[in-house]
């Protein structure tokens, strides 16, 4: 095992691994919002008067010639530069000297990562939504493919009443748009503008006006007072995560219908090929692992939801250190999710409904029958039901 | 430990405690809301010409009178009855007779229960969100009552800058009126009318409009399609216990600030005598219990989301009796928050900062020193910095 | 929804029902628990020269009365005693007088609370790993009913190999035998002597040696040293819970197992006819609520695990009220575990197995026919597959 | 967002990265023990003359150089691969060509990867096992250094009782001792041989004799029957996460403690510069992230546990592609805890206590002086109590 961790490593390495070993990876996903961000807090500065025209310009250059940079894979985070604040400072500063210190002014760590942080989940959560939007549009199409498929309708999975591909279909469309919906609603708390709260306690002594770059960065407000801008760490992440965890439940549970439909016994669908796979020593057996993964990941993305949520519970306020630790579910979840929303519709494309397996209990249009009954005879339905019960069931 | 469980009960009576025994109590309190819904039903068979005008009246006098003879207290459910639909069915027809059996045409126990659900969770979190904002209001008094008391503020509970008790609070009570809008935003989800899916595959046969129901009833929309109503069940419910679980954290880092600042070590605050306890063998001590608790109670509304959002995973589509335990941690989640939100203003007008005891370190002005020089001098930040820094410590 | 919390109680009852709400009912189990360390605790006290014979015998003989009298339903635990310390106390002063002070020293509530706890624990972890061994007895007996019985084998819920009832149930009973193997390893952290720990720091000034309680309570030892008793708290009691999470999870995929089964397109099983129950509008139906609430308590039990915790993380050392808490979930998950145990040996009793729709996929033997053929043949499996497949598919 | 993940990759690789994306990455650490899992199968095979003697020197020998070479670096398992079991399968048969594929017999992916993993457990239980006492050692160093100090010991945060850093370290040295015993303990459930059930059904028209292997690997018995080792997928995984949950909690709350006393207010303790990080805007400040994310990591490691749990959920039984999905919860528990106990001694021995600062509240002695009277004047500790008390705070 001594493999694993212990590899004889110096204790300012071990220290730096312990407290950075994750950052800096993570951190490449959000520099190009810190570079946004930088530029916002830099027009801020030279709006109080803080910062030169020549200044900002310079600035404003050089954070975009590094960005670009980045973007072209040409630099990254390292472990040594613990983060990516530090590495986009050091590029700046090999860019264009002294002028790159004058951006820290009125800034600290903590409002310029989460600033960067806000950035990036208005982008994701865009994304999110958007492509689970594009579920509901597959979902649709299937249901219009197979628009005059009866299915069975179940409830404690027993054949309870008839229903439809369509309606089947329907009802997981609808809920995949109430989760793009719900994730839209998740900007309420990205949408703020943690700039100027610096370190969580304002900028005393200069006379910046947080709503420069508030206006500047498209944010919708300025997050008043800065005390709430550390206090409010976590919680819209975990709105986020709690999102998603609510969407791949939903995706879940589509899996496991679509498992149980493609059981020999239910025989509903097939699947396409390339959403299986073969079996080691079973030549006969097509596998639906993509759909078991789906029906997995729906733990996985609640476990991140409990990690964030665990992380901030019973915090002192302020700045704490295990607030950085939140990116590692945020984006963990993010990403599967993105991911199983990149597979699904076209694996339900491919799904086909196998209308000649379908075979629904004559039972199951009990309820109707006796509906009927009312209709046309006027009785009360226990009365009703009591008579179809009786033809279905004769002592 | 044969006490705990094994009474020696028939078989009937175990199923019966298994599978009922927790949810005649918990529908107690959804008897009101089944009584409003069972009205808005009856009143969507009326508009179909599927109740006459005069058993429509029959039904709503009988379904008041038997909603207001249980907020006396003069019927509950009971265990044999297994629901609160059996039991507001039974003292039904013991006023109406056969009549009360016409509003069950067009309605399944699925829907009927979700819509008093729905109703009372609209109740719910309207009170939840103004009891929220109480506590937001106590505390700005806690602010306004201390409004000149300068605090340290910490990162990484260090004294880090300086803060204000009204910075303090005021930081706190920002969140919590992001909990009462986040518990307001709920309402999207909770806002549909169930009413019409019954099983979950509609009412075939009979020409009911489900909007009658849910124009009478007050639901922004009714649900569609019907196959969605009971894909949809426990997303409502984990959406208001994940807000609750946010509002609780919030609750729990506000506790554990005050159990800080009431350490003999820092003795920033006093606490009022109705909220600390004695001990059984140290009779020097006055112990905050109430601020144990309410950080505790963090951990036990985090265990109600985890429970909702575990209910429904994996799950296929259609409905499932597993369902049914959703009321389990969702009303207990409600009843935690409501009772922590019920205390907390009182707790918090009784605590009173200590101005004598707090002592802010010298360096803590550093920050705002530096960012002085800054401005006086037109230097850089970092070099500010270190000025700052060798005048402090020096070499 | 002024019903629900705000009954314009005064202010110390609202506090009373914050702190003490749920403990006074909880406590009810542990009264005959702390009868018996009470007087263990009181032979300890004799021992040390602290109590004459005379008092020890009053209060030994005071205490059993008093649990008598509490197992008789003549007394219980109010809500106005707060706790089953305070109200045994009162009971025993009532029957005493001042002699029933004596038993105070050298205790705190924090070591007589853990001392009953753990004494109940002992108790209720025998009677679960005993009852989750009349579950895998119960499943030996359908291998033994159905002993002639063939069933697919699965894997990714493909009929993948040849199977029988036998392997099917006997896997389930050889998990169940696992799952009360861990329950009675929870003994580890339970069965340690925690009186003479006091408040967590011993009892300075008092001659008492610990294992002369320990000794009498029949504890496998004395939990040294004193600080570690509190710091200790939540541990054996999250064991217990994670171990009821594992058996719970079983029972569940057990009754995930049957649910899939009972569909009528497997139709593998009929159920007992009295864990089944009737729908409210489809007459037709016979639904397996029971197996359904088994699944669904999987969550309940996990949830129990998460809230106990999260009730110690991040706490500071030395008792803290949040600790109290922990009981809550504690004996809901093992009533929740004993319930399922309770139900489980009759419900599997009356599965009967279909033997006529058992239908196996021909393809389901073309492992062993390769097996066959490599022992045949000599040649190496991956030939031995290549052909079977091909014989099987034909291009 | 594009960046994210649609990176318009053809559908082939979408799959392959959706369901082989990690695992190639995790299954490197796996290699080794696939070495030593399969030369054990070999054996099995050899015994039950399914295999040459010649055959099993040859796959013995090329194993093992495939497996010196991957430590080497030579190779690494690629996501083309997609697992380490064809990783090795491809090594193999690149150094023996067609003998390698007689390697396959009586053995399916299922008992590889297994078998694999959990001799990796065994070593990894081994680690954390160790390296846990070495954390209660370095615990007994903090005594033995500071072993007259005497501290304030708290309850509910306040000064209670007297005690000493020998004991607040004692009684953190004990619970980790517990933590280590409780690891070692998770090997009941670790060490079984899966080898021999193949995909969950065993080897039908083999003559294999599983005991071989079980013999040859070590581990302690067979896992029978051949179902059962399916079934109980996940749950060693996650009582090792339990109890690694566990120790990092302990973790965390020793931690807190030294977050607390690292405080200005209390000022207990200094930290080791090492272990402290300076603040980007306040020159004054020495941060202790360290201990910071070791409370932080609390979550993450309580995640891991939550996630393994919910994976297995409600599956039914025979193997499920999710399952595949534990490995990321169970690696990320086992290196998150390796790291924390790879710095905590390092980390403790540079913790110093600084006793000038140290100061007990005079009333910190009251329980110790009614204990006293009571043994000198015979009162019961009540009434000494009250003398205590009228004295401290006389009216």
């Amino acid at each position: 095992m001594s493999r694993l961790w212990d590899k004889g490593l110096p204790l300012d390495r071990q220290v730096l691994e312990y407290t950075a070993g994750e950052d800096h990876a993570l951190d490449d996903r959000l520099v190009a919002y810190d570079v946004t961000a930088s530029i916002g807090h830099a027009v801020g500065l030279h709006a109080a008067g803080l910062l030169s025209t020549a200044d900002l310009e310079t600035l404003r250059s050089a954070l975009t010639l590094a960005g670009e940079s980045h973007a072209r894979g040409e630099w990254h985070v390292t472990l040594e530069q613990e983060d990516g604040q530090t590495a986009l400072e050091q590029e700046l500063t090999r860019r264009v000297g002294e002028v790159g210190g004058r951006i820290h002014l009125g800034r600290s760590r903590n409002d310029q990562v989460l600033t960067a942080l806000r950035l990036y989940l208005k982008d994701a959560v865009s994304s999110l939504s958007t492509r689970t939007r594009q579920v509901a549009d597959a979902l649709d199409n299937v249901a219009r493919r197979h628009a005059d498929i009866v299915l069975p309708g179940y409830t404690h999975m027993q054949q309870a009443m008839p229903s439809s591909v369509a309606l089947w279909a329907g009802g997981f469309a609808a809920e995949f748009r109430d989760d793009a919906d719900g994730l839209a609603a998740t900007l309420r708390r990205i949408d703020k503008n943690p700039l100027g709260s610096a370190a969580g306690y304002g900028t005393p002594g200069l006379p910046i006006d947080r709503d420069v770059s508030t206006h500047h960065l498209g944010f919708a407000s300025s997050h008043h007072p800065v005390t709430a801008v550390q206090l409010s760490r976590g919680k819209a992440e975990a709105q986020v995560l709690f999102e998603i965890s609510l969407l791949m439940i939903d995706a879940g549970r589509l899996a496991q219908d679509l498992l149980l439909f493609y059981t020999q016994e239910f025989a509903f669908v097939s699947l396409p090929s390339e959403f299986t796979t073969g079996s080691s020593i079973m030549p006969q057996k097509r596998n639906p692992d993509v759909f078991e993964l789906i029906r997995g990941r729906t733990a996985s993305a609640n476990a991140c939801l409990d990690e964030a949520l665990g992380l901030i519970a019973k915090l002192p306020s302020g700045y704490q250190r295990d607030l950085q630790l939140l990116k590692v579910p945020l984006f963990r979840g993010i990403d599967l999710a993105l991911q199983t929303l990149g597979i699904l519709p076209t694996a339900l494309d491919g799904v086909q409904f196998r209308p000649d397996n379908l075979r629904l209990d004559p039972a199951i249009h009990a309820a109707e029958e006796a509906n009927r009954l009312v209709v046309s005879d006027g009785i009360p339905f226990r009365e009703a039901y009591r008579r179809v019960a009786s033809k279905l069931f004769p002592k």
